[in-house]
């Protein structure tokens, strides 16, 4: 089968094994993918991962011998292949599992292929009113309600959105449900209009961000940013960190105690209320895809993804 | 001037006094007021009121001798006129000051009428996108970010709403916005048609609602709306009571905590929130009017707002 495959390099492969299902796992010919800041991390060396890449999809249950109620059902799928048996999993924290493989990003193969594999117990029905477009959203739109999933937003308080990438768009989307007090710092003026248009206040001055927010979500992955949310956000407020930082981040830790600041780190989300938020038009993932390309396609692809100004980037995989 | 006035029985005073704004108040021309269900139980002898009923309002501060900048503003108020001293106050529960008035229900003339005044601290402006009958929402939907500002929902979360009527309808509208596990049990279909449209799951049939709801919201204030919360929240879960109910109810408190529910009573809420989600047309109030009269046909209007099946009756009060 055909596959977008990384070590050291990033090339199409067009003769990859299709791969056959181990036990408790669905075949899954992949219809769409997405391409995520991460794989982009990856092609530079991030999480020393070799494979067939892509975590976010949407595809078609082929086979499923285990639970042939999955078979001609069409999916989204959680992305950390969790053992469900160990005490990280029993306690309540599946996406923490110590045995878990992680799809197209830790020791499992992706989705950027005519073929996948996943875990049934990872997968989510489709409701058929959401495009395959939209349903590859899915995962990121599940890593934003991550946060209200961990952090009791209250509607009165002031948040700041720091980030005007894929992620900080579908963040400030979900956060905006809330009714809170709501501002983007970007840095982009067309990602930002994208937020504008849904009365979201947004800006690109930091100095129009008055300080002593209640919360400030970090979603550009730079100590530059993170130096911006740690000024504005108040005694005893919430900081969110939504990205992964690169290398070595120096934070002076006496002054989060001084001002009681809770750090609160947030990774993968709840699929369910995403799809919810999808299938009931509540967030606007359109205005998000910049570029479709077909898989074969997938090296142009990428270059085009990493192009300053780019949102999402998506690969039709055609379905097999 | 106008008002509807209470005491023992309802009347339209033809010749009722003009307030004059007591130190730090303005005088707000009414332009429109909502009759909400605790109105109705005024009428009924609740709270011992006499006085100018209605605390949901939109009006023009005419005058305003201490704080002229709100004059010509268009305004909606809370209700609760604190004193902002007191240690409750202080503290940061001011709806909660042992020496509060409130509009309409507690010892202060309430907004049924040409003219009505309040503390400048309690009033917001409100944007110029949201037309008067929207703006009269403000009031109860700020009730509903109570949930929200006060419970943390976790998108993830099964969410029971019990109760079609009009505070009902507008929490699930708030919840819904989380993108939890929705559904709302109700007993008009052609209200729970409203929620429908919005693609928030409804029923009429407690059978059709699985037991074991993270969180029940309780909108009925009657003794079976509570005893069904009671069954479908889960152990652990939380059961928020949202309407006050008539008379004595007896609970049993072991079995709470048996159970461990926390009950978490909720009444006013913040007014900025609601605003926002009005002028970001996230929350549909114009399906919830059933009808508006003229200040002049008030008892008409009570009249029809008691009729079952119906929702918010609006008064227009013609702005003086």
């Amino acid at each position: 089968m055909r596959a977008l495959y990384f070590d050291q390099t990033l090339s199409l492969r067009q003769d990859y094994p299709q791969p056959e299902p181990p036990a408790g796992e669905a075949l899954i010919r992949v219809l769409s993918a997405g391409i995520c800041n991460t794989d982009i991390e990856i092609t530079k060396g991030y999480m020393n991962f070799s494979g067939v890449l892509g975590h976010e999809f949407v595809g078609l249950v082929e086979r499923s011998p285990d639970a042939p109620e999955w078979e001609g059902k069409r999916v989204v799928g959680e992305i950390n292949a969790f053992c469900r048996v160990c005490e990280t999993c029993r306690r309540g924290d599946p996406t923490h599992c110590p045995h878990r493989t992680t799809l197209g990003i830790d020791r499992r193969d992706g989705a950027m292929a005519d073929y996948t594999t996943l875990p049934t117990h990872l997968l989510y029905e489709v409701p058929d009113s959401i495009p395959d477009k939209y349903a590859v959203f899915t995962e990121p739109l599940a890593a934003a309600c991550a946060i209200p999933n961990r952090v009791h937003l209250r509607p009165e308080e002031r948040v700041v959105v720091i980030g005007d990438g894929k992620l900080g768009l579908l963040v400030a989307q979900v956060l905006q449900l809330t009714g809170c007090r709501l501002q983007v710092l970007g840095r982009h003026e067309k990602k930002l209009a994208i937020l504008a248009r849904r009365g979201i206040p947004v800006t690109t001055a930091v100095e129009a961000v008055p300080g002593g927010a209640d919360v400030v979500v970090e979603c550009t992955g730079n100590p530059d940013g993170f130096n911006i949310a740690r000024q504005l956000v108040r005694s005893r407020g919430k900081l969110v960190l939504k990205s992964t930082f690169h290398g070595e981040n120096m934070i002076n830790l006496s002054m989060l105690v001084v001002d009681e600041i809770s750090l609160i780190g947030s990774r993968c989300g709840p699929f369910l209320p995403a799809l919810r938020l999808l299938e009931q038009n509540l967030v606007d993932v359109d205005s998000l895809i910049s570029a479709c390309y077909k898989l074969e396609e997938g090296l142009l692809a990428f270059e085009r993804a990493v192009r300053p100004g780019v949102l999402k980037v998506l690969l039709d995989c055609g379905g097999g």
